[in-house]
């Protein structure tokens, strides 16, 4: 320690909001070089190597095969692919000294396929199982948390290719298998959900999500066994509804009802229900206006409904849009609206069946919608069902506007809120509602990327048929983060042994040169057992800095050589997770503890099948 | 071999013209992503990881402590080093999304200067010594020869950050010998050379190159012990001559003289030398115009004169001028400039006494040069020589133009060539004269960035003193091309089996599946002793092709299961680099050949003192 490049701080940075991004800076495993751009310093690159080696003997031993590929890429293959002009803002991209276009990888797809091309002709090539661990370059818009939400990140990505569906199913199978053996191993908590629409969920794409309140993915699952994230969550439609009852839309002064909330109290004072039921905000409709950015640079306004009781999740409406991207509308944006009467637009104004609707047809016969916006509602905005909604005069909402019988949308849209309680979409029962860290996803990205490129190989006929391929990820630098998420304490990290930088710190506390001398030895001793051991030796450093250093570093042993030394002839042995102290002779110190660390060590789970 | 990612080419790719760019591409170590960006295959990154690890264990070893710090960098930091500027279209530079200047690290200085400054405070904390393996960019105009010179490379930085210089010294020297080491470990030839401009060597600076002749540094050396590269050897200027004897200078016509030789042929016949000497190529004085650009963009016209037996080294001119870039003039830098009459150009038109030359004095006192360009000559040109040179005239020369007497020059400049036979600056004897491909480079940087950056440190009494900081590398990717460079012969690469992909490669040839079998179990009881083994057990592929196949791989040790085994119960063990073949009765194989390996790799180099 006394010549180790560490040096600890006492306080937590300025920006950290998650303990792991405080911990992993004050503990001198990062230091932030720019905005979610960190340098990884020795006790840091230390956890990475180990994570990194787990992740690298699980992929060999599945049969993938690692490859390098550059961080600096041509950007002609992604502008084949389309992600050159879908990915936006989040690529970063350069032109070299002759004007060529590059970018920084933000994942490999593109290159696999093209090395893969390059190289195999023949279905006897096939299955192939490649994979990197490489860094990775997104500008996300805000970077977060550490290196949770890093601009410069390391991945483990692999990329499987295959003859047909059947065999890209066993392929994907193959990487689910060696993700739950790593995360075994890494003793990583982790849930994998269905990352991709549709009710019946099924292996096409899964993310695997480690619980944690600092999580930025939301997930959800049911008693019954589902589980998606929210983006894939589907809502369940409820059946159409008689609405021949239901009395005639009335439009209605609402004055002062700049909310939800006071929109319904005002209801009720004014306009009570003739059958006595109040009026909640599940009855109301608000529509929502945002802006879409779509890859080619052009902008649409977009109304969105969903019921009042609801908020909209701007990330599932992201999803539902993407490529678009997707921003709530500015003032800008409305000029040239006037149908938008803001804070009580209402369907009339917007619907397919609305008087400012106009489609005009270009030459090429295609229609394009001019005069007002389109407008997408929740799926459970069924036929039959009467809203309180904006009548799009300033002041006034209408009650009893039906859907099928007052007004129409331009389709469904998945933007409302998951909640606790809404049904699973395969009928497994209520939807609890949780936060995660994506740590891992696993995609069957079909035949994209291979017929975009060009990626055929010859078939036993010798006919030329398109691959099919699976890409695999997995957030190395994210791991960490989440591993120091989820192993730390008041006093500092709490790492698992397979992947602490030390597996043993030693303390000398003391003055005495005795101390030193039989702390110095017992390290020299324990290394030479092939035992990785930390040694505080500094001499004008306070046992009180020393213990708190070491809690704070989290690796899992500490031995104290001290006063007990002189008085009694031990030393003590702590375990940094339990807390269990141990006293133990000092002559039989390296022996003692060289055999309980290789019990720890050998007691990780190695995620074999029991 | 059936399921592994490897397929070698029997042709050489059309753009390689150095054999290990040959090999390394049609053995399928690399293939090309873009120029001089190339992914690393299966058996690349198996040898680039072995060159890394024998590095990074003796970085370790001297008590060097590994960090990794981002690829992508805050511009910041190098525009107050000034290497933005400085390094010109050879940096690679960015924007993110926010506008903010970013850049992919050509090396990494200053980030490290900055690290040292937020960590450390004290003399206590030096010296220090820290490294990384990193990937760097550079957009050079010409990649070249594969992975040699690439624009995306892996090497190994190190810094050290001392107190004074005598500290430095240390640091520097403790580089040095783990320099040796890492190179006696990878058995790769290497001379250190001195790097720095200075008669007396020292150990500022230096490069460790590879003698080979398709490096692209030239370097020299003496019996007497002196090395440097050419860029170093600072010319040992002749003494003054008296010129009280030479005749007056006279302009002479000189028609369809485009070359030395034909200009020296004409003096010869039309005008002899009164003493009968004949003139030779040495008695012209030749000038070359170029073009500098200044690192903020500025242009400068500046003629450089040689003596007309050398020709101009245009990397020891550009060494001289750096960080200006040059160039040879062109047609367009000639415009304004009448006075430079092509072909023609001699010192009286451009030197400080020329008509042509005019200095301004701007508002703040500096002088400029107008009128004409500068003129710097090679330091052989002593006052009291003689030349025949340009008269300035069309078709014009001028003969016993002497310097001192008849013109003058801004100064000198070290731009002519080194050749066999030059004194070395030293004293210690004729130059020879070699090329070597740049290995490693340590060098003194003194306190250049700690001054830019303000990285001070508080000595023992208190007071700030500026760090002195000194710089190591080692390009691992060309490393290996080096070895490839060296270690290979007509059929294939050749590796030392200390960075070999494999140590073994076992083949099956024939068709019995009793030959598949004992392969196959060879196989599987070496890996089993530890020993890494590639077993080509491709079934319809002919002995021809896995012969051929075994020999481009270059694993050092083959082991052929054939047709011996029903004949005589033996396989037989080939020594890639000896040819040396060796019959083993096929049951005793595996202990056999494990010893011969386990001696093979016992018996590599250690790099310790004898």
């Amino acid at each position: 320690m006394s010549t180790s490049f560490i040096r600890t701080l006492r306080e937590d940075p300025a920006d950290a909001e998650v303990a792991s991004h405080r911990l992993l800076v004050r503990a001198c495993y990062v230091r932030r070089a720019a905005p979610g751009i960190y340098t990884w310093l020795p006790l840091g690159l230390r956890t990475l190597g180990k994570i990194e080696q787990i992740v690298r003997d699980e992929m060999n031993r599945m049969g993938a095969q690692e490859v390098h590929f550059p961080g600096l890429l041509p950007a002609d293959p992604y502008k084949t692919s389309g992600r050159w002009y879908d990915y936006g803002p989040t690529l970063f991209t350069l032109e070299d000294r002759k004007g060529g276009d590059y970018i920084l990888a933000p994942t490999h797809e593109e290159m696999f396929t093209l090395l893969v091309k390059d190289m195999c002709s023949s279905y006897k090539d096939l299955p192939l199982w490649i994979y990197q661990i490489q860094t990775k370059y997104r500008d996300e818009a805000r970077p977060r948390a550490g290196v949770i939400r890093g601009r410069e990140f390391i991945m483990k990505d692999s990329y499987s290719f295959d003859m047909d569906d059947e065999a890209l199913g066993r392929s994907y199978q193959a990487h689910r298998d060696a993700y739950e053996r790593i995360f075994t191993r890494l003793e990583l908590d982790y849930v994998p959900v269905n990352a991709m629409a549709g009710a019946m969920g099924g292996s096409h794409s899964e993310e695997f999500l480690l619980p944690s309140p600092v999580g930025e993915d939301t997930y959800v699952r049911s008693a019954g066994g589902y589980a998606a994230n929210a983006e894939a969550v589907v809502t369940v439609a409820p059946e159409p509804v008689d609405a021949s009852e239901v009395p005639a839309a009335t439009v209605v002064d609402t004055p002062d009802t700049p909310t939800i909330d006071t929109l319904v109290a005002l209801c009720n004072e004014r306009y009570p229900r003739p059958d006595g039921r109040a009026w909640t905000a599940a009855d109301t409709l608000k529509n929502l206006v945002v802006t879409l950015t779509h890859p080619d640079g052009t902008k649409e306004l977009l109304v969105v409904g969903v019921p009042g009781d609801r908020d909209v999740d701007m990330k599932r409406l992201a999803a539902s849009v993407a490529p678009a991207e997707v921003e709530i509308a500015t003032d800008e944006d409305f000029e040239g609206h006037p149908e938008l009467v803001r804070g009580y637009i209402g369907p009339t104004a917007i619907g397919p069946n609305s008087p400012n609707r106009r489609v005009e047809v270009d030459q090429d016969g295609n229609e394009r919608l001019t005069g007002s916006v389109r407008y997408l509602i929740d799926p459970r905005i069924v036929d039959g069902t009467a809203w309180v909604t904006g009548a799009n005069i300033e002041r006034c909402h209408v009650l009893n506007l039906v859907k099928g019988r007052d007004f129409e949308a331009d389709g469904t849209i998945e933007a409302a809120e998951v909640r606790d309680g809404d049904p699973a979409p395969d009928g497994s029962g209520p939807l609890e509602i949780a936060r995660g860290i994506e740590i891992a996803h696993i995609f069957e990205l079909g035949r994209k990327y291979a017929e975009s490129l060009g990626l055929t190989v010859l078939d036993e006929n010798g006919k030329a048929r398109v691959v099919t391929m699976g890409s695999y990820g997995i957030g190395i630098t994210r791991v960490l983060a989440a591993l120091a998420e989820v192993h730390h304490d008041e006093h500092g990290l709490t790492w698992p042994i397979q992947v602490a930088p030390y597996h043993l710190q030693v303390l000398a506390t003391g003055k005495e040169d005795a101390v030193f001398d039989t702390a110095q030895a017992l390290s020299q001793a324990l290394s030479d057992q092939g035992l990785e051991v930390l040694y505080d030796d500094r001499r004008k450093v306070s046992a009180g800095v020393k213990f708190a250093d070491a809690e704070l570093l989290g690796n899992p042993f500490v031995l104290v050589v001290g006063r007990d030394l002189a008085r009694q002839g031990t030393v003590e042995l702590r375990d940094r997770r339990s807390g269990e102290r141990r006293q133990v002779p000092a002559d039989q110190a390296a022996q003692v503890v060289g055999e309980v660390l290789r019990q720890a060590l050998a007691s990780v789970p190695d995620g074999r099948p029991a």
